[in-house]
């Protein structure tokens, strides 16, 4: 389980107490605050706090004195219009702060993202829990043979199980010596009282990268809808993209209008090269074409067909 | 006035409607929350919203499920910990956003923290009010003889007077030329209804560097310290210090342990380089010692007497 | 003249002198090194210096150990790849830095872009140049009535001669007072040794904003194209779109194949909207649709009309 | 060893040919330039490319037209003034470029200081190689009884070869089931060619934290140095430290002027907290002052002792 009984108390504890805020509020996601949401074997995403809501999107665009508010009509309007063309700044004055739990490969992706603040769990001065992340059979594929960097078909089960079998082994195996090198078991008593365990920042360095670490990660929104882009995209190693569909459900629930903005315009949107929109406009008057002509690649003319139905 | 009538109205409207949160809370903050505090002739500085508390930084510290507090003694131990050993990043988990009406050659120096998110009013689809900064008497200064980019005696009064004059004159006629320029008063109606105007984006070009400004201003409490700890230093212009002041009175508020950790370690206290360590050490033990000798020189040994009362 | 006969002969002089060096280098941009272009009545951009080219962005993309070309075609086919599925970190293996000289409003437009290092003259320490930008006949345009922050028709020669006179006239009359105010003339001596002159730092705030600025201004190729995408766009203003303009020249001594990428797939490429893929697939597929039907703005239809010849 | 055959015979090929250029150029750095330094025992620091040097600081500093230098005793004193008040902006203006080989558990560290520019080494799109870092005997320590996030005395030679042998089979036997679980030798060819092997992304979760990688590293001098100060101190990790202090030396060579004040007031300096201040001022007048009335910890205490050789 991704988290602990103490740690359920210790949330619904902070879930007990209200205070009075003159602060924007946004109800639907005070309804999950602080609740953990799993997410693959041992991970979850929690959201710890927030700052501002779709109208300080607006109030911030248009330096108010008031609410951003007038009418929804307008704000929407403007959302969109903020988001078509790209003014990120009025977007940067939402914040918000997530605790999550994940596994150190995805980490090192994650924390590509510069422009966020990071807490992590620090294994120099802690022990990591025994928590690997061991994928389930479906998820267990091949190298990809078209896309150097991605997995293509599933394995048959029983080739997937070999896998994870050997995921297994590996990670007991490795956190089993961790736990001997350390000489200390997870109370925090010395296994061996006659011998110093090794220094923890050496001794995690025995562990497998499938292990799971823990972070703060605290974002503006306009950063947040940047990593959602790149990593709730089809071509986002699985692994991380099961957190970022999560985050956007959560995003749904707290600024729905620059969720749905961003849902049309980034999300279900392309981007056209000056070579395509050449191509698309003859395409669009019935004029013969060909992506040769235009010096469009062969695989930019294979992407164009899927995102148009082009034959 | 900074704030007229009917941004007063919409700020108490604001105050006026509370929410129910299970967010971490401030009530110190609460209490001044979108209110105006005057800065300057005609500037301020209102908070708008913010994220976090003490605790919050604690808990992110320690990268815990509930509330960073367990006992407020360790808490406040392990928050000065933080700061002494300039461990920041905890700090970047509180969030704050201020409203801020500041003249426009304060908010060049200001923008250069390139660490906060900024929503400027926009005098290429606005027009700009027509209020400048003009120093009080007692503010009006000449040139320091002994720092290049600093201010030094206060004029006489009839120096001032005349100093004075001139900017009000001059911010005026410009001013006034601005509106020609436009052709339009501030009710948006033409003056002149047989010509066009000129774009404002052009015609703002002709104000003087003290007619003010104003944005939206957000920053984490990391970043926001090392604005205070350069900006209410004794060197910073008077202009731009004013403001810091009431910020810093503004963070006690919010993150009282903190603030407290942030005046002992940075505002009050001093850095010493590797050669005055070795003269204060001979100093201490009583030997005679001299700057020469540690190859100190003249200006930075004068910086240091001032610092440590020495003769 | 934007720059002087002293400034010239000191550029002349770092011309003269090349050393020899193991670093890629650029001879397309070595030849214009140090070189000021003029820009709008006053102001310049000069390279100041440089590092990486097309096969830097190469070489980091596969963290290898010689150079990034093994084959242009290669290269150009990856830096093209890069390009298209927005991996922007190769792009930041190389950096440029400028010297530029500016319009204070301008400066205030540009400085909004963040990633960059700056170093701008200051007015606090020094006395500002008696420059101002003063638009010429054929760039003194009418507030746009169909956009709100940009501008329109070109005024008729009468009524921008008016307008260039009353700037003109309040630069000239400001400028003066600023010197009055420093109680200097341009060679550092005071003008009425009897008096003491005001703080620079005060005096400065007397100044228009179209007077000249200068910085050094250091980018990562990355985020210079952003600006670039941004400032060279139909949509920026003029006086910030002329810089953008003979930057993009530079761009493309400097690295000809990502320029050229850069070109094709954002400068002259769009996006299209989840609801706007929608209307294109049908009409390509010559059945009848409307922008109506697929929840698309009449604002949006019209941009898209306009993108793609369609009526 | 760190760098094969091929690849040294790559570097090589590129300190083979030189150009000519206008740049200011630095011989020192030249003569290192590309080479690989060796850093623990498969890891390397090689300067891959760079912009600036001392005179660039100043020349910044100035916004000037030539080169920064007039003289180089003033050279000396701006660059020190702006060390010492902080003026971090002109040290922005020079840029270094790193290709760097690390353990994983070491680039976790090192990728946290988020103002650099970096492309890492692939393992989606490429195989690790089969390195991994071992300590050698003297460097494997016990866990610190005084800091919880350091390490101890170093352990017996028995007790060190204990440990050594666990992360050596481990790391082993992981990196076997790694080629098992690609079911691809390091040539590229499959193992079993009856199987598909696994996704790259997904059997690199099977390596141990001590498995090299490598990247590209690009920063500015400021923010480098603010990595050293924190990485090159007493309290950093040793694995990373060994890089600091060659990435020092680099520095030294590069920007002697800066390296020195860098030394001086950051490396050599500290910093002493106003309650530090006071009790100070207190024993250098011969008074008599104890730390608990000024209100300063044990442990503070217990440092300043250090700091300032006092009993």
């Amino acid at each position: 389980m991704a988290v602990n009984k103490d740690q359920l108390s210790e949330i619904e504890e902070l879930r007990g107490s209200k205070s009075e805020t003159l602060r924007s509020t946004v109800p639907e996601l005070e309804n999950i605050l602080y609740q953990p949401f799993e997410v693959l074997d041992h991970g979850f995403v929690r959201v710890i706090d927030y700052m501002g809501d779709d109208s300080a999107i607006v109030q911030s665009a248009r330096v108010s004195y008031g609410k951003g508010t007038k009418q929804i009509s307008n704000d929407k309007g403007l959302i969109k219009y903020l988001m078509r063309h790209r003014h990120s700044t009025p977007f940067e004055m939402c914040e918000i702060k997530f605790h999550i739990k994940l596994p150190i490969f995805i980490a090192r992706q994650w924390i590509r993202h510069r422009t966020a603040n990071v807490n992590e769990y620090s294994a120099r001065y802690s022990i990591l829990d025994k928590e690997f992340y061991i994928p389930s059979m479906e998820n267990v594929a091949a190298q990809s043979t078209i896309n150097n960097q991605g997995r293509g078909e599933v394995l048959s089960s029983d080739e997937a199980a070999e896998v994870i079998s050997i995921l297994k082994k590996d990670a007991e195996q490795t956190y089993a010596n961790y736990e001997t090198l350390l000489n200390e078991n997870p109370n925090g008593e010395s296994i061996d009282s006659s011998k110093p365990g090794v220094a923890r920042e050496l001794a995690r360095m025995n562990l497998t990268l499938n292990t799971y670490t823990q972070w703060y990660w605290k974002i503006d929104l306009n950063n947040l809808l940047h990593f959602l882009a790149l990593r709730a995209d089809a071509h986002a190693q699985y692994e991380i993209r099961v957190y970022a569909d999560i985050m956007m459900d959560i995003v749904k629930k707290w600024v729905p209008i620059a969720a749905d903005a961003f849902e049309d315009y980034r999300i279900g949107g392309t981007e056209v090269s000056a070579k395509e929109i050449n191509l698309l406009k003859k395409l669009l008057k019935g004029e013969k074409a060909s992506f040769e002509d235009e010096g469009i690649s062969k695989r930019e003319w294979s992407e164009l067909q899927k995102k148009f139905d082009l034959k």
